[in-house]
């Protein structure tokens, strides 16, 4: 096997797609920092128990693992940051204050989430640690729509849902207490003969709530057939109603609304969200509430945030224009050195050719050359 | 054991030094840029074999090791990028004309270079394909000490050498040619007792040219002292001759010539550089000339590069100012979000203040806030 073959659903990046990676990373992370957000950059490496502490837990099989040879334990490489940013608040900032954070690094992932799916993808997110009411929810919501905009994508659809509905509908009932696990499974494939079988000596309530949540699909007008269909239990009411804020909320976004839609919903705790865009089948970004995160570091801290791969974002966007140059010959003269200076303070690229390398292709469209014309060194238009 | 401590030599970068390694990454990438440098994003993982690959087998030690569960083969997390950006030089740009390349990523140590070194180092460097002369060594040169600028850092020693002396030296004795690897060793350490002994049967020009090197070590006059000392054979004359432009090319650096410094002299093939900082004891750059660079994938073209930690020479750098920001209260009416989003498309970090945290602490300097005003959102100066 050549050995410049990379493994499976690992790739390069090269130029162009690089430059877009590198402009829509630094949009973002400068947005972010408008709105208030400190970065952080956690480590690749951690102690495998902490990767997989608590929200982590999911990410096991995912999780690449190693050896210390100074400790001898077992080490993860991260495969998502969003348990480690939760530690950074919880244990090394330690503020009371509301917090806000983001990142951007590289994860990876033992097995792609899809055929095509990288293993390496290049998370960046935001999160706000110390808030529990919805207006932190709100913001959240709108820095992920911002970020996507800052992405050139003006058409998204933005999935709401809401774990609270579910835990409210069978908070009251032991026997689907206990079988909350498979309730999620079945109402996340609309599993509806499934959930007939497995509902049947449930109280009578909790049973045609349980039914009626895989049709309560569509946009905000599913809010309101919802007050209707499901028992009005505060903890429902409190989140149709959180969920019918964050709605009106999503601007230019298309919202769809599914209170059956529970992914990763034994980490969240309240409003999730997803969005997605045309080409991608996959949500695009991902977030919720999820105030358990920084408990088992110590410090349950309500906290909402998203993420996203900024790798697949930069494949949405159009390529990156071949930026214009400027050619130079090679020399140290002090007079064309000077120039060359003078030319790169001012945001020029200025690319010296290399002896014997004068008529090389170039990746940059040198529109124009610095020559030598009665002494001085003037620029010339190519072309 | 906590679950939030972190493994030996393994750090979070919490916020205010994130910040400068942002801004650092930023500014030495752009400079990269304005010289033609085009950004390639090398994986974190390859095949082992890939990554160990010709310049890349003194990293052996260094590298984690992976099993890769789609191939059963193992996996290298690197431990550096020079050998990637080569492979992707050799074959996947496989131009002809000169390539210049530039990239900052994160590799990872089995264990650390040092006691107080991190193990997870944010490699950033440059490399230029495809020019066998000096001028490119030149350049590199040059971007190197641009870049220790960019990071505030005025005072800097540069160590030239070049592994051409020796080569030169030994070419026509088959003994010493043979003791190379010893050799090496033993000039690195300036070990002349040693030297002594192993040379004893060398042929007497081979021999006292080794026992020189030792002593060819100072400022720029030690091209001279070499010139008198060492045999006038042509590779010799030639690595002088370079080490001479490069060292009157070195500008406000201090710079130092030591022939018999040899580190990573077996894939090196031509002049070599470090850079020294006050108050780091090891080369906060390191570069130089590895024409085979590309063999092993296929396309040794000439090269010559270098990189450098970013993260270690962020910490020289003074901490950045708290950045004045602008408070605003919570709230979705129409004239304050525009007044919001109006401030912050000016480039003003604004900060929603989420209710009940009104009079939190703040990590921004907030020495302005958004009020209402007989209906208008205007600004107030905080005292």
């Amino acid at each position: 096997m050549p050995n410049w073959l990379l493994p499976e659903n690992i790739a390069d990046v090269l130029p162009s797609e690089a430059r877009k990676i590198e402009e829509l990373r630094r949009r973002m992370l400068d947005n972010f920092r408008l709105y208030g957000y400190e970065m952080v950059m956690p480590p690749l490496l951690e102690y495998l128990e902490s990767l997989l502490t608590g929200a982590g837990q999911d990410t096991d099989l995912r999780t690449f693992k190693l050896v210390d040879q100074l400790s001898g334990r077992t080490l993860g490489v991260r495969a998502d940051m969003t348990t480690q940013v939760a530690r950074i608040d919880a244990h090394l900032l330690n503020r009371d204050s509301v917090t806000r954070l983001c990142y951007a690094g590289s994860v990876l992932h033992t097995r792609p989430s899809g055929l095509h799916a990288t293993r390496e993808p290049l998370q960046i997110g935001a999160e706000i640690y110390g808030h529990a009411g919805l207006e932190a929810d709100a913001e959240i919501q709108e820095l992920a729509l911002a970020s996507l905009a800052l992405a050139g994508i003006a058409k998204v659809r933005l999935d709401l849902c809401h774990v609270g509905v579910l835990r409210a509908i069978i908070a009251n009932d032991d026997k689907a207490n206990k079988q909350a696990a498979q309730l999620f499974g079945l109402l996340e494939s609309k599993d509806i003969p499934g959930l007939q079988v497995l509902t049947k000596d449930y109280q009578p309530v909790t049973r045609d709530a349980l039914l009626a949540l895989p049709g309560l699909y569509g946009d905000i007008e599913v809010i309101e057939r919802a007050r209707k269909a499901l028992p009005s239990l505060p903890g429902i009411t409190q989140a149709l109603d959180e969920l019918k804020a964050l709605a009106q909320l999503a601007g230019e976004a298309n919202v769809t609304i599914d209170l059956a839609d529970l992914r990763g919903y034994h980490y969240h705790s309240g409003v999730m969200f997803a969005a997605y865009v045309p080409g991608l089948p996959n949500a695009v970004v991902r977030g919720g509430r999820y105030d358990h995160v920084g408990e088992a570091f110590g410090r349950a801290r309500p906290a909402t945030g998203f993420s996203m791969d900024l790798r697949e974002l930069a494949r949405l966007m159009p390529g990156a224009e071949r930026k214009r140059a400027i050619r130079a010959p090679w020399g140290t003269e002090a007079g064309l050195r000077e120039k060359i200076t003078e030319l790169r303070r001012a945001g020029e690229i200025v690319i010296q050719s290399l002896p014997g390398h004068e008529n090389d292709q170039d990746e940059f469209d040198c529109d124009r050359a610095v020559e030598l014309s009665n002494g001085n060194w003037i620029i010339k238009n190519l072309g």
